[in-house]
């Protein structure tokens, strides 16, 4: 990749920009200098005598479109004139009939003129290309997109409005007025003044410091909100667990999606729970794989433990013996070592229950909750559980980091901070200190893209969907 | 369903218009008398001043949408205002980010506003309802929304643009006139006077049977266009069905979709060659089927057989009997019948042959072609004459019905004016011939529309998709 890829962008590009499949309606995008110009050749308005190139933007026109071969469909134009567009440049939409045929057949017209196809995320490219949005904000239309759940969403949506920028951009300033004192110093090096008062700038790199923290601090919380919270369902087979799942589903009519697992071969349940998304993390064959010596076997199971930031252990209420039960969880604590999760006991089939096993109280160090899965008893015990100590981490904070280019550029930007501290303090040199305040500047510089390379662009912007 | 199921839709409704899943932008639609004001309550343009219900149609606004919980999207909206839009009412389109998270709840919002979730076909239905389209019409935008051919795209967009409407508008025409003039004299009928010249009559009904003729014969041919041309792939396993299939898929670069078969339990290949669809049936286990004596078993691939227009046999050039073939060959032509289809025999793996054998020119009375489906040679030589018949059939022809609904009108309109004529001869009383002539009347209305039922809009719209 040379530095010009991201350079010359003043051809046009298209993209079917809904989701591919017949429906009603589909949308094709176009944006660019010949936007206009290039529909204005293949699209006959019933008003004859109306022109295109004419026309103010944010109206639409009725009409036929047609390539050599004919008429292809009857569709309505939607006219954006630069720099009052999404891209900031001329943008055209297309709203055709959503046959696969016709979005085809309207695509190789346009390729046929000269369009070319939009890359993933180009359109978003552009979009901060020409200053209509900043990196992180861009990032965010990302993250709206993928958004199914209201805390993904409302993540993604503060963010794309600016509000996570905002805050990296007064870190910044602040840092930047700073960092202009200290090189006023350097001019002056040989008179050995300081136009910046110590006291002072301790306080700002204190201040600076327990901001950078705090963002880094709460990516753990964002990331969870905007990925889900992985739970993990440990348990024999034929203890109920799919039929757990299905009974919070219910519960909580939920949305229900499929992603494709971080381990590849795992197909992983997220479902929504009152706005904040869950991702049950099947773990079925986890005794097996204790009792095998497969070290990948064992490993594949550790990580998805690992990956996990609560864990339900779930049993079957008649046919457990305590001690059997005892040794698993030790076991299961010493993989953990010391890593911080919850772990849930789940009894389940309390319906075929007589009572509960006198010696059930050796465990009573651990929460446990008695539930029949069949029957749907004692499901919402489990859901405000799960709930419980997402909701108190939401209401403290107000702006989460949940982008892991975000995380390592604030992590840089903190080392810095306190390379900086530390070299105030054991009397290091000004320019070696300013060399840190560069380091820090430069990564807020590239969470908001005042700085950016075409590493980061490419990063960034492959990630998105067609179309955006 | 009663009769006022389709008379008071006065109410508004709201639809997905784009197909599901998660992609850059997803459009939401509104239609109905408060579809405007619906909006203008949780739309909030960037243009503080503005008010929705002042400006004019074919205009776009940007702006937040929100719910009672807060700010759900960024989101363009698109106003059509009654008459000027494709339902008649006011219209609203919102172009939302493309999440599903998003876009369910936009639809959640737009149901607590008490704005009703469209059933399938009802923007449509409402267009037909306030005349901006007929019936026949209405029914080709779902026919429109299908198409995955040249030919099929190309048969609903005709018969959307009202070509077929036409047509049978002025066959209904010459009729009305036709009919007036009878019923003239059954007015006048105790002074026993002909107002209807009898040779013109006989001409005009004459011109009306041939016309109604034609229109029921191209059934054939638009119903192959629109569903794809069945071609039923015969032979033993391992003489290289799938090879072939591949290599005429390869051949032409042609579009692969899976249909669900008619029989329920077969996926058919559908490939566009030049434009033309041709849906490629597998047969496999034909032979073994024939050994077997399970009535079903034969049924079901006799059905297979029936369902072709054209049978590929293919067979492997080093591996058959020249008799064996020729009793196969025998025994699919006791099954035929009098059926009028095509068979082409195809010799396949001609890149393992030696020489033809000798004794081969005993199939000489069978269209006979050679290739290797592996070397892809000569598949070239099976398009050309599958696409023969099809090319032929096309130019001849300006309307094609291909809606089963309509060939029905047309065969019991063609089967009353046939009841005219014969009326006419054996000497009928008028007012008998005049009941005939309102029948064909009727049929020919019910296609366009003219004269409705609710059974005849329910069986119409609800094949169409959500949104539309």
């Amino acid at each position: 990749m040379n530095q010009r890829k991201y350079d010359n962008r003043n051809d046009t590009i298209c993209a079917i920009s809904t989701a591919f499949g017949m429906a009603a309606i589909a949308m094709i995008r176009l944006s660019g200098p010949d936007a206009i110009t290039a529909i204005e050749k293949v699209f006959k308005p019933v008003q004859r005598n109306i022109r295109l190139t004419d026309q103010k933007g944010y109206s639409m026109f009725y009409g036929d479109i047609s390539d050599n071969e004919g008429l292809i469909d009857t569709v309505v134009i939607g006219l954006f004139k630069a720099p009052n567009s999404y891209t900031g440049e001329d943008v055209v939409e297309i709203s055709c009939h959503g046959s696969i045929y016709i979005q085809q057949r309207i695509m190789n017209m346009l390729t046929d003129c000269g369009i070319r196809v939009a890359e993933p995320g180009e359109f978003t490219l552009r979009a901060f290309l020409n200053r209509r949005l900043d990196l992180s904000q861009a990032e965010a239309v990302a993250d709206l997109i993928a958004s199914t759940s209201k805390a993904s969403h409302q993540l993604a949506l503060s963010q794309m409005r600016g509000g996570f920028s905002k805050k990296i951009e007064a870190l910044r300033q602040q840092l930047l007025d700073f960092a202009s004192l200290i090189e006023l110093e350097l001019d002056f090096s040989e008179e050995d003044v300081e136009f910046a008062s110590r006291p002072q700038l301790n306080e700002l790199l204190n201040e600076l410091r327990t901001e950078l923290q705090n963002l880094v601090d709460s990516f753990k919380l964002g990331n969870v909100l905007k990925h889900g919270i992985p739970v993990a369902i440990i348990g024999k087979t034929n203890v109920g667990k799919s039929t757990l799942l299905n009974a919070i589903l219910n519960e909580e009519r939920a949305i229900v999606s499929e992603i494709p697992g971080t381990t590849r071969d795992t197909i992983e349940d997220v479902i929504s729970i009152k706005g904040i998304a869950f991702r049950f993390i099947d773990t079925a064959g986890l005794r097996d794989t204790y009792d095998e010596i497969e070290i990948i076997g064992i490993e594949r199971t550790h990580e998805k433990i690992e990956q996990a930031a609560i864990i339900l252990y779930i049993f079957d209420l008649n046919e457990f013996s305590i001690s059997e039960l005892k040794e698993d969880l030790e076991d299961l604590k010493n993989k953990l070592g010391n890593l911080d999760k919850r772990i849930i006991l789940i009894g389940n089939k309390t319906d075929l229950l007589v009572e509960i096993p006198h010696d059930f109280k050796e465990l009573v160090e651990y929460e446990t909750i008695f539930i029949s899965s069949k029957r749907k008893e004692n499901i919402n015990l489990i859901i405000d559980s799960l709930l419980l100590s997402v909701e108190q981490g939401i209401t403290d904070t107000d702006i989460l980091v949940s982008n892991a280019r975000h995380l390592q550029a604030l992590q840089q930007a903190l080392k810095a901070i306190q390379s900086v501290e530390e070299g105030f303090l054991i009397g290091l040199s000004t320019d070696l200190i300013s060399l840190d305040i560069r380091i820090a500047l430069h990564q807020l510089g590239e969470i908001t893209g005042k700085i950016t390379t075409d590493d980061i662009l490419s990063n960034v912007f492959s990630k998105f969907c067609i179309g955006k």
